[in-house]
């Protein structure tokens, strides 16, 4: 059986992306046991860390060991007991995942919606919310399916005034767009690796609100095997899953430290490295550089004579849709980028799929050779497969966008 | 902020253990895209390597994504619908995670108990099975918490006399004691990497038959955000987890290749040094090195005055628990243990809480000179708080374990 050899791809599309090496590096390390000193200083340090990326006071700041959609399921389930109602405003199709995800956990599930390419308005959001009095309003801050970014920060306080849960998942935007959880009044936030953070999918860190969490102590339930006289008895609606039961992750995470699964140690130490490089870049520098690789990418996409998708004044930072040209087979051209150039962008799904593919600058991958080689490489398939361009006019507004932005990045 | 650096433990409680070197290295590789062929074909080999680890011929052998209790909670979720009857013999902890988590999904629940220390005769299930007609007979293989390991293979034919599905947790014994799924007629089956096999917590290979399948398929429903007119109609009751709903996690492994979480592509990699490690050495001789490392250890403790715990007829090959002398602090030792020789022992949970301490030697660590270490350590540790023995007679006994085994393991 042979060592694992895998092509050396740029991975240019919505994410997964190449992971920084530092970030790959500090899964090598050994273990340490679950309950050592240094095991839970390390965890301790890890919740710390991401306080930092949050942008919050929050205490309780951990990991759910899974993938991104690990930490909506473990937010959502923890807090919605069966028949709670919940508001989600779909703009893509990660708003139909956190409808999907509530429902299962039981939720009478509210939606309003917006054409994809749109984000909502904080009034509509607001007469929605009017309207259904949900205890949960569960949103997507970036869409990676449409590339739109939802505008949060007038919703904490919309929540605060009618007395509803104000949740994100922030998995696509973090770390390249702005994110301030207390200061937009987030009860909840949950967040991947795998996108600007530069790491690879198997954590979900999430961020919870004292207020989030004394509601969800009120389901508290000790498992049988590790129960003991001094514990408190059981109260309130058991909480549907137990891998997801947040109360006992914020046990195992805390100061009581009982057992609940194991902590997959070296996707915390992964964690850990994508939070310190995050911060020792900067979130401002971070949030600046996915700005200009994403405006040289645009550029240099329109230069092409190509036409991005969406309403582009709420277009994240760190991807773009590309109307697939008429002329050309879209899955094509992906596979030539891939297979000569070792360069992946993104095909899309549902109303989108054949109609856009979509191109991440994030994370490792926002950096101004990987906009050029892809932009080149970009030019040079569709150029044979006969599409009409002025050439070299896409690497070119490239340049001049990273020329005004005053630096180059590496 | 520092490096990573922590103290080197040598890890010989119940697991997590070491990490194989190998395991380590095969984390730090570059990722590549999520549908890319090369990442399709890597999670196509690793689904035909696990089907070799679990000794099956299922086709649906995949990872979920998340520590062992993800596979667990996958499997019964999947498959329990609310008010179905499930029947768990309980022999330690591990029997009430298996309840609990049922419970949660929804189960009646029905236990059988035996005392911690004992394992359950057939004759026992089988009256159990009969009197509780349940949908599905969950039982835990080995046990960490109290070291034994329950015979399974007389169970799969009961189950099918009775038309109850058969699943069993064999985390802590996969790789170190003998497992065959087709030839013991299990259904489902999960594990962990973080015992035997020698990897971090992170990743639960499970493999499922086409019984199981065939029956989770009937709650099969594609999420909204993905769907499209050629699929099916969703039919059967919703599963109540998406994260989990095994249905949606097949199509995602197999050729339909329908998007729903992104792949946790370290730990895939991580999974495929795992199975690669152990089948390179043979799961017989893997077997055999973990059987000769728990002889030796338990040689070793019983020359030392030390008792074992539970049934040794029934004990896991990779863990004996050892009663705590009355005259030392059982607490105490450990600590000693870890910060003055760096090596792990585990503690215990429930009943034997404070009562035993559990040695393992499993993985990486089923290894000559970590059972001499860890017994010479101890002595000492033990010498020094007064505890009364014959020097020296607990690495003897070891070490004549492994003159008799015929070879030394590296």
């Amino acid at each position: 059986m042979k060592p694992l050899t895998l092509p050396p791809r740029l991975l240019m599309g919505p994410g997964p992306i190449n992971c920084y090496p530092r970030v790959l590096q500090a899964m090598s390390h050994q273990l340490v046991g679950q309950y050592d000193p240094a095991m839970t200083g390390c965890m301790n340090e890890v919740m710390s860390l991401y306080r930092d990326v949050f942008d919050t006071q929050n205490q309780h700041t951990v990991l759910v060991d899974g993938t991104s959609r690990a930490g909506i399921e473990a937010v959502l389930v923890s807090c919605i007991e069966p028949g709670d109602k919940v508001l989600v405003p779909i703009f893509g199709r990660f708003g139909h995942l956190l409808c999907e995800i509530a429902e299962r956990a039981g939720a009478d599930v509210h939606s309003i919606e917006v054409p994809w390419g749109e984000v909502f308005e904080p009034e509509q959001i607001e007469a929605a919310i009017k309207q259904v009095r949900p205890k949960v309003l569960a949103v997507v801050q970036g869409d990676t399916s449409t590339t739109m970014l939802q505008p949060l920060e007038h919703l904490g306080e919309i929540c605060r005034r009618y007395d509803v849960l104000f949740y994100s998942d922030a998995t696509a935007s973090i770390g390249g767009n702005p994110f301030h959880t207390d200061d937009w009044g987030l009860d909840a936030v949950s967040v991947g690796l795998q996108k600007c953070l530069g790491g690879p999918s198997g954590s979900a860190p999430i961020t919870l609100s004292e207020h989030y969490v004394d509601l969800v102590r009120t389901r508290h339930h000790i498992e049988a095997g590790i129960r003991e006289d001094s514990h408190q008895a059981a109260r309130g609606s058991r909480i549907r899953s137990n891998y997801f039961d947040i109360p006992m992750i914020l046990d195992y995470w805390g100061e009581s430290r009982l057992n609940h699964h194991t902590e997959a140690a070296s996707m915390l130490f992964c964690a850990r490295e994508c939070a310190i490089n995050l911060l020792e870049e900067g979130i401002e520098a971070s949030i600046k550089r996915h700005k200009t690789a994403g405006d040289a990418m645009l550029a240099g996409i329109q230069a092409m004579d190509l036409m991005p998708f969406g309403n582009l004044s709420h277009k994240m930072n760190n991807v773009v849709g590309v109307e697939i040209p008429d002329c050309v087979d879209g899955e094509a051209i992906r596979q030539q980028l891939l297979l000569d150039f070792n360069i992946e962008i993104g095909t899309s799904f549902g109303p989108l799929k054949g109609r856009i593919w979509r191109i991440g600058t994030m994370g490792y991958n926002a950096r101004q050779d990987a906009v050029l080689h892809t932009l080149q490489s970009l030019e040079t398939v569709l150029r044979r497969a006969g599409h009409k361009m002025a050439l070299g006019e896409g690497v070119d507004a490239a340049l001049g966008v990273y020329a005004s932005a005053g630096a180059s990045y590496e």
